[in-house]
């Protein structure tokens, strides 16, 4: 039984994630469906790009993540499936899908554009229930990509920002927050090693005004309400507050600077 | 396998939605449930109408529709069942089930009134629990509808407004406010058509001091920040702001005027 | 098909759940996943133990219960297995599955500790994906408990506080607050009547200034906006306003004491 993975912003308070479940099982009634998060900010393609990014390799081998996270709808963009080494994706071509593809490997882009598959009449403004459900739900029953469409050789960049590393200065920024109010940064504890030459010299970690200078094994390392830095379930460096929010205690916004210093 | 698709009030935070589930799966474990939305405003059943409308058609033939937004649980409303041309609809007869299965066309209205389907003990505050979930966990097992209880001939109207119009004005208001603002009103596009006599003559569209002239094919049709009309997923005119909450910009709530002027 | 059904304070905005799932359905795709809540209070382990004790019951026999509100996530708590008389229960041993556990009957107690069963690397902030999605879905493909490591012969108790009674006081608090607003507090039905002796004798419900001399059977046996008293579903009296929140009413929160005079 495959599953199908959904990554949206539609939101819980609407029906959009429902229907778009109700046009799928009416399609294929013999598959799984799994909610990754339907509570991506409006319009946030950055998120959604770095959530899939962070979500895919846990499911199991050809799964379906049907990510729609689409403010152009209706407009120009394309709509796409990439094909990667263990995995499909489906979704408008515009950043969200190509940093998990590109991880996993991809071996195949189809631009969606056979409008048997759609359903009718087609919307201006739910593309998610119109295309990309139906085409989900027919890459589930077997359909190759290559029916829905030409292949295309290039894909829209996610955008997600990387870390600038000098001699003695790596810096990278927050790219998410999470619910706990954990800062999650772009930099990973591979290049977290290179940069200190694989040995265990100091370092400081700079976040506004504060400085941390060790990595904490887990959030209890130090004491309610004090700040510290670990990697965390993503593989990145995130700053925390031991029981409280990091996001307030710093206010902090995405893109706010966490510099490492040798 | 038969669905059973949930759209209730009861919020995501307590344990209502999961437990009942629970108490379906303990009656039927072979079938299939999804979540339409339980975050409806609590005891809004003209949202609950307006939600299960324009999803139940997306489902596939033989679901069973479970709508338990009951502000007045415990008290004298029936619980009934609808079984329309396609689908079965359970829940308090408040006018929620009613635009979704008039649509469909009803074809039996029952009284649940057989006590030895609900829970016991009974309580007086949860019959989402204790009587409905049951009811349509029996139903998924193929009983009959009239097994429940009595035949009933009416129903309870949902008070959904309809336009009012007149040769030169059509006079509609915002009927439902999605996740993202966009203000959906109650003109549909058979209507919209009929007005303009199914010429192409000029209207203009009127919300508050905004007027708009002509219909968009997506979002993107204006600039961002820029207000739009258009015939939504939902097959109703809709005002919205491209990349912005329409909500928010017209500071917008359910009832406010939309006319159209020829 | 076994079930699992979750209960976390993970949120739904962020992947930690989905993630979760997908752990689970890689190890076992043959089982139901059912969500209790995703949204208790961060860090709240005293409204998971509420929860999980007002959910189990509800659910079908040999129900794993994978529970994560795990504030004290990679530090030295202990993540516990517990097989009840019907059920089974996964989580860190912090208090929250002990009020369940005990009511269904405890019959064995587990320390997770064979490192076979982990993903890896084991991240040190989110053993809900490393160690307990993991071993529930291990937990649900038959493996017994006692393979995950050696018995326990306590737990830790989660501190829900009860009720104080004398000869002609009742005093008990609210210990849960729901969506729509109602008291729930942890004066049971068989405790109330035993404190009246059994009799009809009259009594009074205080909390704050308000007194009320009765026990209501649904929400509308009161005027709109005003207080009432009913034993919910959750077996325990509840305070609450008719189409109101007694939340607000009564400016409540958790702890606030509601006393029974006679």
């Amino acid at each position: 039984m495959k599953t199908i993975a959904l990554l949206t912003d539609f939101g819980l308070s609407d029906n959009f994630a429902g229907v778009m479940k109700g046009v799928i099982l009416k399609i294929n009634s013999r598959l799984r469906l799994v909610d990754i998060t339907h509570k991506v900010t409006a319009h946030d393609i950055a998120a959604a790009a770095f959530l899939l990014k962070g979500s895919y390799k846990y499911f199991p081998k050809g799964t379906i993540f049907l990510v729609v996270v689409d403010p152009g709808v209706g407009s120009k963009r394309r709509p796409i499936i990439i094909r990667s080494k263990n995995y499909l994706f489906v979704g408008p071509d515009n950043g969200a899908l190509e940093p998990a593809a590109c991880a996993d490997g991809i071996r195949e882009i189809v631009a969606i554009e056979n409008k048997s598959y759609f359903l009718k009449p087609l919307s201006g403004t739910f593309h998610g229930r119109d295309i990309f459900a139906p085409v989900a739900a027919y890459l589930s029953k077997g359909k190759k990509p290559n029916v829905f469409g030409r292949p295309l050789n290039s894909l829209k960049q996610s955008g997600i920002p990387s870390p600038e590393v000098s001699k003695d200065i790596l810096k990278g920024e927050v790219v998410y927050i999470d619910r706990f109010g954990n800062l999650v940064t772009n930099i990973d504890e591979a290049l977290f090693k290179r940069f200190r030459r694989n040995s265990n010299r100091r370092f400081k970690i700079k976040i506004k005004d504060t400085k941390i200078d060790s990595l904490a094994g887990s959030y209890e390392a130090v004491r309610p309400g004090k700040p510290l830095a670990i990697f965390g379930s993503f593989g990145l460096l995130e700053i925390s507050v031991n029981k409280d929010s990091a996001e307030k205690h710093f206010r902090a916004k995405r893109g706010l600077a966490v510099k490492i210093l040798l």
